[in-house]
């Protein structure tokens, strides 16, 4: 245990130090027999309650369903449930190792979707990686569940997997690793720019990673008003002059890349503002230090960043990573629980850009008045963060006409 | 409340009248919300528990399992969960209500599953009821559960699905709507021979209903040694001199009814045992006089037994019902719960004959020497019955080779 986990509960947004190092015995004990458990709302003690919550009880409400199927959402658990899905084929940084590897990181998510906004979640790992038979299969699943948080698809299906997935489902449809990171990093940056005294529009972003991620925050950066976004992908600038590039990185070339630069990573961060690093590859100090002044850096791969945050810092204003042991962590669980609760509360058919905007800027109003270089987000563990982002999202969602 | 629930708790195979009738507000109370819920194993309450139980210590886990895959069965809850899946074609004696409607009555049996045998249960239901898409959503589900139970799929679809989910999946799977019907009934019909000093062997013994309860009804008695087994659908007696018939009843003709009976209900009760009415129809008390002396009535039927328990009473030396407000009651949830458990316990890959056999056994042993005219199967509340359940079935599981 550490000397500071207390701290933290009393002091959400302060990051924490680990003393004693997290051992593999103590993870595995952690995980044995799973990490959740389907319970009763009350308990069935006596042949009144079985009476009541099985035959015969249970016919009136599966009558009444029948009759009005709207009222499914007053008398079941599916108005609160979200199916986190997955194919197992972009777990963390260890890639395709398929749906029962992946069980593990699934059932993380089902109890931070219960810890943080109280929501009821299952995985559901699917034993294909067909979009086809993917989109098919929750089609079928339609009724079982509330919403779909897709996780860890692998890029580019994820974009068409989750495209078609929101065309075929009246529910709340999001692919976390997109937009629960794009949501993060948008009020990250929001926090960082206000910190300083700055504004997004005007800033030269360079997003390092063309991937899920990558994509969706260059969308939401954009979308925010940033114009000047430079993407990087693997074998340079993501640009209109490229011709080996997938048909989505065509897309991304069309509306990204305003000064037309062409190269690698050294053309692009040359006098640029900001560095978001959603690669897993690292960034050499010498091209940090040709950042702009007052520089951001969010270097969020994980478990290694693209650089290390204290180098960083001899160049950068403002450092963030996704690790908990570095101030600024950005981590998609500030974002996931209220977008999804938000999006249930309000009935909402599906999740907007609108709705992911009014995530970002709840995520930064918890910070608030406690703004600071190293607090431009609030901690992962804050209990604040999801129900203001329930809310804001559900608000949005009323005032975009999307609620139920 | 019933004076005598908490009697019921000290004794449970203690039958329980109501004395407050179950008002529709008490019934849609108690469904508000759902009757499930998904809790966590252990809070996530620092960030030590978040970097064990999520992102970076969750990826030894993953990695492992990728490694060594079957590593899934003690480290996630797939092992110990019990999806519960439905079409919403046959629910409750309500018919083909759809999915939606029928996700009270899956709730309540994935809460049945938690309350007597302590595993997880999901609802998964279906919009769709062609038995190809519903046998390749299960097959693309695999990774998500260890082990299906199929429940309220019409007949004869859910022979044909039962049989190919079986065949496509290496976990435990049973259309309890057949065969948790068929254990409790041999079970109870054992109860009964045992306590008139008889034997199953040279029963002569009537099913009336021929959907998926009788068969399997029938085909448990057939296994257990019962040769006189006449089945009657709503045309008359099953036998090979019909013409008319799908073909399941051609099969249930080939080895049932060897007297070679033809008629109907008077024809096939005139002298015999054994009434079992697993339909929605009625019988006359005047067939009822005409069967045997020591005659065994298990009127079924819910929420009204084929012929009221107290007039069959007049004729019958043991009569049994599905009612909770009557002697005897023939309830499934005294089989499910344990043959899953017991299954599970056992990494068997299959349910087979014997293991149901064994479950009636142990359903039965638990009234042991309390076996009485009013007492052939424990109640529905005895929390004896599961574990003894779950015991004998993972003993003919290993008995048979079936386990894991």
């Amino acid at each position: 245990m550490t000397s500071t986990a207390d701290e933290t509960i009393a002091a959400p947004s302060e990051p924490e130090t680990t003393d004693m190092p997290i051992t593999d015995d103590e993870i595995f004990d952690a995980h044995r027999g799973g990490k959740l458990s389907v319970e009763l709302s009350a308990p069935i003690a006596t042949q009144r309650d079985l009476s009541i919550a099985y035959t015969p009880g249970v016919a009136q409400v599966s009558r009444a369903i029948h009759r009005e199927p709207e009222l499914v959402n007053d008398y079941t658990w599916t108005d609160r449930l979200v199916a986190v899905v997955s194919d197992g084929t972009a777990v963390l940084g260890l890639g395709d190792i398929g749906p029962r590897a992946s069980l593990p990181v699934m059932e993380g998510k089902a109890a931070l979707f219960r810890t943080f906004a109280g929501l009821n979640s299952i995985p559901l790992v699917l034993d294909t990686t067909d979009p086809d038979e993917i989109v098919q299969t929750l089609v079928r699943l339609r009724p079982s569940f509330g919403a779909v948080n897709l996780e860890d698809v692998s890029a580019p299906r994820c974009f068409e997997i989750e495209r078609r997935v929101i065309e075929a489902l009246d529910c709340p449809v999001m692919h976390d690793d997109q937009h629960g990171t794009a949501i993060v990093v948008l009020a990250a940056l929001k926090g960082a720019v206000r910190f300083l005294g700055r504004e997004l529009a005007g800033l030269k972003v360079v997003v390092s990673g063309a991937g899920a991620a990558g994509v969706a925050c260059a969308k939401i950066l954009k979308a925010a008003g940033v114009d000047d976004i430079v993407v990087l992908d693997s074998k340079g600038i993501v640009g209109t002059d490229r011709t080996d590039m997938v048909e989505y990185k065509n897309e991304v070339a069309a509306w990204s890349n305003p000064r037309g630069l062409t190269g690698g990573v050294a053309e692009a961060l040359d006098g640029a503002d900001v560095f978001l690093g959603v690669s897993a590859g690292t960034v050499d100090e010498k091209l940090i230090a040709s950042m702009a002044d007052d520089a951001i850096v969010f270097a969020m791969s994980n478990p290694d960043p693209e650089i290390h945050p204290d180098v960083a810092a001899k160049y950068a204003a403002i450092v963030a990573t996704g690790r908990s042991d570095f101030p600024n962590q950005i981590n998609n669980v500030l974002a996931f629980p209220g977008v999804f609760a938000g999006a249930l509360d309000a009935g909402a058919r599906r999740i907007t850009e609108g709705m992911k905007i009014a995530a970002a800027e709840a995520i930064l109003s918890v910070v608030g008045d406690d703004l600071a270089a190293d607090r431009i987000v609030p901690s992962p563990l804050d209990e604040r963060v999801a129900p203001a982002v329930a809310a804001a999202v559900a608000a949005a969602a009323r005032a975009e006409g999307v609620a139920g």
